[in-house]
């Protein structure tokens, strides 16, 4: 324990702690968003045309926000591995880094020369971080993944949509994310591992493998019908085993409504004032409710449909079921509840204006909250990190731009 | 350091830290998931007739293969809050913990008098997790909150579906999921900042907190349309930006693929046999592809219902593009490669007989894997932790059991 042992001091968890991020998109940038929010030095490296965001986001305008959003609060430098000043570069970079992090497909570092081997003999201390689609060893490691693909593979897409349709892939690049934090905690994991033995380790995780427990409700009917699939039930519950249980019709759009217990079943009827109908036999039990679904949807719609999303949200509140709007983009964006909780804030982007930019999920008390600075343009601390931290000489900086090392 | 330092032996990373385990459902129990499979002490704690999950699995099996799959390697018991002797008991389970987590709605814990405060008096160095629906501040906070209405107000649902039809949910609970691994992740970096101070923290996370991020792709056309809401588009690229990009009909099934750069596009038409049309006008670049959306999707489905799912995969893995088979969830219980990669499990559970498990998708290389051991039966570890780890007697143990309190 250091000599800040025992101060209540506010800090940031990871004060000190230098990574090199190597990763592109979502995945890997997320848990290095992670990083770099949770107080930890990050040195985003990207090759000289940038990494593949960077790129689309000058083709079209749609990945701005997402570059502007996962990579608030890192440096950026540019570097090309494939030439040997680079490696020899990246390497110096690595002597006194904690933690390298990549989503490559397996074998690209090693392929350069630069795979784990190579860098935990350079340093010992130094966490390796990869994220891949399928992972780094087994028959299907070497297909390539993005998250619509993992969606289909890892079974995902075969549980969402209506029974009369084809399967559907969730709007929101959730496996992305969903690996993305995995690797995240993986690597912490390493580090506090590392504060008792002193070395550095090779941590991997698999889009597919992060997918695979949030199916556990889907799981558990395949078990329960006896290796029967189930089909797919649209928004109703997924072993059509409740109800209400679904999106219905607001007065202005849709809201979601789920009786868990009979008690909800009681709440809903006092909120639509209807409590007369308790001990109605159509209704009385879930047993009774789920029999005639369509019954049920039916008579809570009907009133729904008189309400408005807010009204619901209120009421489901007071009377205490769970129930929320479904809401837009631009009603989330500017959700007053979280930007009260200051999750969300409205900040000045040097390229975007202004933008809605999330904080970090990971709350920790009592910690020094990391000020959001701008996400950096290609290239803009290689003087800085060259030049201050490795000690090249501007003539030496002009050289390897030239050279189209850096 | 202490005295393991630089040694390279395996360990587990998190040996020696006990967890005392409140947590129900999915989003809490996978957090500690995360932790048994690193090493650490689970101490799962139930009310005495079983958190939710449990009864759930006895009234319906559909829960049993969840719990099953979540709450290896924990131990089991049985605790009555609401009891003085049982509030009692908890303190001193408190007492000599690293890490206590729980996921009830925000004030519960404060209104049974075990909250962050009193805990921290108790025990300074314990980590404190909450996990929750929309946080432990701001308006929202009381609205009760599951997987599917946070898949609501996140708006998540609104961006999955079909443009002329409703809001659809994902079939997979993932939000549960994304912030359980959160909650492990926030509660780990407090674990390595404690190595530094010598401190415990309150750790939250607020699910609708961890949904934001996954929308990045959605929220980056909000951006770019100034303010308009895109509309949903079921398959098809978010931002109808990329063709071919869809979920096409097969000869067995369903197949995801994605044509993210035209590079991919040759290599898709090489797939087909089909390299003469790599200067066709009407598919030569991604511009006319999207311009004429239908035609390249009919096109690209003309192929794909001449083949199979895994002739599909293999093709994509030879020629180098992204494509998935949309596997069904037996198929995934099933995957050769994750078995192949020890990430599947078949097991004997002395209640459910032999099913699949997930190991955690945490890999780090070198550290030992932790031994599948099945979830605790009810009680099951009563008389190890409460006569074992406090010292009760028998009478003692007997006396707790005729009051309600275990």
């Amino acid at each position: 324990m250091n000599s800040a042992s025992q101060t209540n001091a506010a800090s940031k968890p990871l004060d000190g702690i230098t990574v090199i991020d190597l990763t592109q998109i979502y995945q890997g940038p997320y848990a290095t968003f992670l990083m770099a929010k949770a107080g930890a030095n990050v040195i985003k490296v990207e090759p000289i045309m940038g990494e593949p965001s960077r790129i689309r986001a000058k083709v079209s305008g749609g990945a701005s926000l997402p570059m502007a959003m996962l990579n608030v609060n890192k440096k950026g430098i540019t570097l090309n591995l494939k030439t040997s000043k680079g490696k020899e570069l990246f390497k110096r970079l690595i002597a006194d880094a904690d933690i390298v992090v990549e989503n490559f497909t397996p074998g690209v570092m090693d392929r350069l020369g630069l795979g784990w081997e190579v860098l935990h003999q350079i340093n010992p201390r130094l966490i390796y971080g990869s994220g891949t689609g399928y992972g780094l060893s087994g028959p299907d490691k070497d297909n390539q993944a993005m998250d619509v693909t993992i969606q289909a593979s890892s079974g995902a897409m075969s549980v969402t949509g209506d029974p009369d349709g084809p399967p559907l892939r969730s709007g929101s690049s959730f496996i992305d994310f969903l690996s993305g934090v995995h690797l995240y905690a993986g690597i912490i994991t390493a580090l506090f591992e590392r504060t008792r033995t002193g070395l550095g380790r090779l941590v991997e995780v698999s889009m597919q493998e992060t997918a695979y427990p949030t199916m556990a409700s889907n799981l558990g009917l395949v078990y329960r019908s006896k290796g029967k699939v189930p089909q797919r039930v649209g928004n109703r519950h997924g072993g059509l085993a409740l109800a209400p249980y679904n999106v219905y019709e607001a007065k202005d759009g849709h809201i979601a409504i789920v009786c868990a217990t009979e008690d909800h079943w009681v709440k809903i009827l006092k909120s639509m004032g209807r409590e007369d109908l308790a001990t109605d036999e159509r209704f009385s039990t879930n047993k009774v409710r789920v029999e005639n679904i369509k019954r049920t949807d039916d008579f809570v719609e009907a009133w729904t449909r008189t309400i408005t999303r807010s009204e619901l949200f209120k009421l489901s509140k007071e009377f205490g079921f769970p129930a929320a709007p479904v809401r837009d983009l631009i009603e989330v964006m500017n959700d007053p509840h979280m930007h009260a909780r200051g999750q969300l804030e409205w900040f000045d982007d040097p390229d975007l204006g202004r933008v809605v930019l999330p904080a970090s999920p990971l709350i920790i008390h009592g910690a020094e909250r990391v000020k959001t600075v701008a996400s950096p343009s290609l290239g803009q601390h290689n003087e800085e990190i060259y030049g201050g931290k490795l000690g090249l000489s501007q003539t030496e900086l002009q050289a390897l731009k030239a050279e189209g090392v850096i």
